[in-house]
Order: structure tokens, then sequence, then C-alpha cells
């Protein structure tokens, strides 16, 4: 059941095969899953047994391969192509992922499609690990910076939901810069929000924080601000799910009043962005429908027994009614500057006017 | 098991005994206490049947008559103070109670102090219920006034942690005008914020709207600012645990987010606060210490499981640390104004001065 922690969500036995960790089962049990077929990697994207939008895209890449060593006519990739779109559909790496393999196959004979599938989806897992240690590279410096300005002692750093390397390929994303900085000696402290109500925060950044060796203490959402107001927060750093071209942030809910306090205690606050993540067509973060989920999300929560049996318990009246907004939008004047794999740039339409020259 | 519930939280029998909701049991099960000897009444406040100031004293109060009636000697008297004041030494109200019924008491003869002593507790429960409902009556009327500048729509309103008739005796605090805007016929909604980590929102106030019949939905700590930012807020009123003469407001943590959210939307921020919680001796809110709970409140819950068996989940991994502070301080600068038993003032000294000639 247990093994030792690999620290990466997605790794490559010697004979090709992807080796993904259970995600759902985190952090209560390590457990690897081995995606030795076009069924597992699709039914791993759809359990959520990886999450992350590059985790997925990377996944459904090989689950490409898979299908076409299974069946590598055209038959059998139109039907690998839609069993694995079919997953998650409002995923946008995972789409770009599965089409890239497309692109690179459609036009070769039957029996190199499985191998060159292969060959494409290690290209984009190396990708996308490349722009994952980029932003961790450019972070890393400006966290540098902030311990030096802060006297040599530990750096105290304040971040939400899940970042790390379960939520990407390589380091992650607004957890980079910190396991970059804890490598390189810096002492850190690591303030994780619970992130209510799938509490990414308490369950997966905790653990993998764990793992590193990282001081850290997980605190309830609404205690940031009261952390920020005691002047026990040097920086936040948090990721982001969509940026608009004006650098307005949409991000798990709750980030919003997190750069409200760091803004009222003048504490930085820093978005780790890949440039995949930017939204070039909007102007105005309003305009970024937020996904509304079930409210049983919100009233019940599952988690093992203290005896090691999983329970959902309720938290609420039975019938009590919940919302459950799962995303805010962070206006682009509370964000310090936002973190992407080409650079450290203002979140303003003229920081990000910058990157136009890498991003498509 | 069940029985229609009372809407009140202490009710006295015929015959004088006093009946209190056993808080620990709900939402999830209605269940009444008969508090008929000194040690039911000291065991339902040490336990947290009873919660919240107003209502611990009250039942200190009438604990002290039960005491008196089975034994009204010095002896006896003494007694029964001793162990009611050891039941929960910080809450202040629980010694203001009792040393009254004290004073009342001591210079009879034993005959007549079990008598006295119920009097008494049933003066200071009354002195309460009017505090409750002068906030209440008090409040209305900015509710009155907000629902009219909405143009008749449902006035929608967001609370946090529970301020109702749970936590007091009387329609509440911050929910008293709630209740009473009902009354008179205001449609409203609330906004149930859960209040992690302890959850009084999610478990009790939404428990006590839905009973009075009150639209509301529970929401996540953290997605309070995206309902205001998306408008769905007209005005926020929470209750206070200690108030600065300077009009600084020591509540739950996870008010102050709240407060800097309805600030950066332009929604009013009121507190209710009784005047037997203004600290007249402080001019600054960073001076109140702030308690700092066990860290286990933050990664464990207890809840029932849908076929009502009670159980205990873990929310981190094993070993997780967790910070926990209590409440967090929200500057004066925030706050819209303070709604008293003695009229609705703004938050600063000046306002606070007008209501000394008051209170003591």
């Amino acid at each position: 059941m247990t093994s030792p922690t690999p620290q990466r969500s997605l790794r490559l036995e010697v004979d090709g095969t992807p080796v993904v960790l259970d995600q759902m089962a985190l952090p209560h049990a390590v457990r690897e899953v081995y995606l030795t077929s076009l069924d597992a990697a699709a039914t791993a994207i759809r359990d959520m047994q990886v999450r992350g939008a590059p985790l997925i895209g990377v996944t459904a890449a090989f689950g490409m391969a898979l299908g076409l060593r299974e069946d590598a006519t055209d038959g059998g990739l139109v039907t690998a192509r839609r069993i694995l779109l079919a997953t998650r559909p409002t995923a946008v790496n995972l789409q770009r992922a599965v089409e890239a393999v497309v692109r690179v196959v459609e036009s070769l004979p039957p029996g190199e499609r499985a191998e060159a599938a292969h060959r494409e989806a290690r290209r984009i897992l190396e990708e996308e690990e490349g722009i994952s240690r980029r932003i961790g590279e450019y972070g890393v410096a400006l966290l540098r910076e902030a311990w030096e300005a802060a006297g040599g002692r530990p750096l105290r750093i304040l971040t939400h939901c899940n970042t790390g390397w379960l939520a990407t390929v390589g380091p992650g994303t607004a957890l980079a810069p910190v396991y970059l900085a804890h490598r390189a000696g810096i002492p850190l402290h690591v303030w994780v929000g619970e992130t209510r109500p799938r509490n990414q925060g308490a369950a997966l950044t905790a653990w993998e924080l764990g793992q590193a060796g990282i001081p850290h203490a997980i605190h309830v959402d609404g205690a940031a601000g009261h952390l920020l107001q005691r002047g026990l927060v040097d920086l936040c750093i948090v990721g982001t799910d969509r940026t608009t071209a004006t650098g307005d942030v949409a991000n798990k809910v709750g980030t919003y009043p997190k750069a409200l306090a760091a803004r009222d205690n003048g504490v930085p606050f820093y978005v780790a962005a890949p440039t995949s993540s930017i939204d070039w067509t909007l102007d105005d973060g309003g305009a970024i429908p937020i996904e509304e989920r079930d409210g049983r999300e919100v009233t019940h929560l599952r988690g093992p027994t203290d005896d090691g049996r999983e329970q959902e318990i309720r938290l609420a009246a039975a019938g009590s009614p919940a919302v459950n907004p799962a995303f805010d939008l962070t206006p682009a004047r509370l964000v310090t500057a936002l973190v992407t794999e080409y650079g450290v740039v203002p979140a303003s339409r003229e920081g990000l006017d910058r990157l136009k020259g890498h991003a498509a």
C-alpha cells in the first residue's frame, strides 16, 4: 500500500509505463497507479486520481500512446481521442495535449504511431517540467530578496490551495519557488490556508511540505487576515486558474480576501502564472465565468476516522442550503506581480504585453 | 429525543425549573436538558451544552438558586459560588451573574435564600432579554432603511458565526435585527458564513434561520468576498466578543477579511455590540489578547454520518501542524456603526462616549 514518496506526480518506468500517485487517496495513503492501458489513463483523469491542468494534459498524452499501442489504426486513433477528451471536458491543457499527439501521429503509418505518441507525450512532459522549473527560478529570486530584507530569520510565506508538485509536473507553480528556496538553504515557514471546501491546502499542500521537510502550519482561511495583521507574514504567493490580459486573477475561492488583507498590511501578494493560464481575449476579470459547484461540498466532508475508516459526515442541519462558488477574482490592483516562466512582470496590460513575444 | 423547537435558549417550567437546549447536540438533534440541580447547571456550562456569554451568565444565576435549594447555609453558598465560577473561568458574564446573586442573598436568612436567588436570576434573564430586544429594535431600523433603498426586493444580509437566540437570551445580537425584520414582513435572504473551525455558522445559524423560515444559504468563509464583489450583499452584520473604547472590534476569526471585502465593495459593515462587550480600558484593539486554541479543531471535525452515527474525521495528513487563533481584530475604520442597546453609534471614541452615561 504505502511506498516511499516519489515527490513527483508522474514518473515513467524503464519500459515507459507512466505511473501516477492516486491523489484521491492522499494524504491518508500513498498509492501508485500504473497506467497500463487507455482505459486506466482515462479512469485516472475522470476519477481525479490525477488533478491540476498540466498533469491532466500529460496523462492524456500518455493515454493516447497507450490507446495506439492497443489499436494503431485510424479507428483506434479516433476512439482514443474521443475517450480522453470526454474525461474532463473543460480542462484546456487536456485538449491541447491530445490534439498535439493527434497532429504528430495522424500522417504516420500505424506501426510507428504508438512510439511517436509516447515520444510526443515525453516532450509535453519535459515542456511542462521546464515551465514549472522556470517559474520556480524566477520566484526564488523574489524569495531570496525578501529573506535578505528580513535580516536572515526564516522567511514566512502564506499560500492558498495546492500549487505544488501534485498539481503539476515539476515542482509546481506557486510552490515551485518555495521548493527551490528550501533546496538553496533559505530557511522558510509556510502558512497553509486549508482552502475550504475541498481542503486542498490542509490535505495536499501541508502533506507535500511535510514530505519535503519544510516547516509549515495549516490555518483556517478566515485566519489569514489575523496572521497578516500580526506581522507574521513576509509575502503571499498563490496560483491562478485564469488571468486576464490586464492582470486580473481568477483563482480558488478565498484568494481575493487574502489579497485584500495582504494589501491592508503592506505585504506583497504574488501570483505564479504560467503563460498558458493567460486569457488574452479578456480585459476584465468580471467577465470570467465562476463555476458554481454542488453545495454538498460545503455541507459534507469526507475523511478517515482515527482508526482508519473512511467516513463522510454532515456539518450542517440536514437540508441546510449552501452556495459553492469555486473561484473568485483578485483585481490586478491587489497583485504585486505575476511570476511567469518568462519572468516577473507587473499585473497590468503593460506588464503582460512584455510576455506576448513568448506566449502564443 | 426530538421536541418542537422552542426558539429560545432557556425557558422556565411552571415550577421554575430552567430548561436549556443541548447545544452540543444541535443541529443534528433537538434535545432539552432540565436543570434540576446545581450539578446539572454546572455540567451544562462546563460541557458547553449552553454557550454564549449572556446565556452562560443566566444559567449560572439559576445554578446558584438550585445550589441554595440543596443547601442554603453559608457553606452551601460558598460551595455553589465556587463550583459555578470554576466551570468557564474566563466568561465575564458568568462571574458578574454569580456575584449579583451572592450580593442579593448573603445577608438573608437561609430560609429565604433559594427563592431570592431564583428571583435575581429571573431579573438577570429579563435584563439580558431586554438588551437583546433593544439591539434588535435599533438594528431593524437600519435594515428597513437598506431594504427601502434596495427598492423592495429581498434584503441580502451577510453574517458570520452564531449571534442568534442560541448565543443569548432573547433574539440574539447581530441576528436580533434579522428576526425582528422578518417578523415585520421585510423580505430577507441571509448569507451564512460557515465559520471555521467550529462551524457555528453552518451548524447553528443556518439551523436557527431554517427554524424561523428565513431564506438563507451557507458559504465557506473564503467565498464572502466573491458574494460581496458580485453585488449580492446589501449589508453585513456581525457580533463582537470585545470592543475597545475607540471602536476596534475583536470577534470570531474571519471577521476582519469580511470587513475588508465589504469596504472594498462599498457595502456597510455593522457590529451588534451590547455595551457589556465594551472594554473602556482599551484604546487599541492590538492590545486585545487573541486566544490560541488547539490545532486539532482545525485538523479534525466531528459530525453525523448520513446514517446518523457521530464520527470524528481527520482533514489533513496525520501529524500536520495547525495554528488556531480564535478571534481577529477589525479596526474601527472598517466598521460602519455599532448597534448597541442604547442606539446606533459610530465606531469611534466620540461615538462610544455617547454611551458612557448609560453603561458602567
